[in-house]
């Protein structure tokens, strides 16, 4: 079961989405369709998250194949 | 800089796309373009394709985010 942990990693360190939008360079509308399942992260924007926020891909998601 | 491995990881076990499209459920034109760098892979994607190919998620990318 594939699992993004974009709203766990955001909200425990305490910021808003407009806040990671900034610092990521991905759209606030594009964070929260990934934060609510709508859409599914590409590796290019998942790349653009973790760079802004100072974490690893791989903190961003969790799969039985990761 | 993210590099996605699906080409090398496909002619490694002398696959063609039409059989890992069939493997994977994902569609010969979305792994082409994945392959040819037109469109970044979604989160969803690369866990149908690691699961269908039989290898890690982290096997089809390379990142110093990852």
């Amino acid at each position: 079961m594939l699992k993004v942990n974009l709203w766990e990693v955001r909200t425990a360190k305490g910021l808003k989405l407009e806040a990671v939008a900034v610092m990521t360079g991905v759209s606030k509308s594009t964070l929260n369709n990934i934060e609510n399942g709508k859409t599914s992260p590409t590796l290019a924007n998942l790349e653009k998250i973790a760079k802004g926020l100072g974490c690893r891909i791989s903190d961003l998601y969790d799969s039985e194949y990761k």
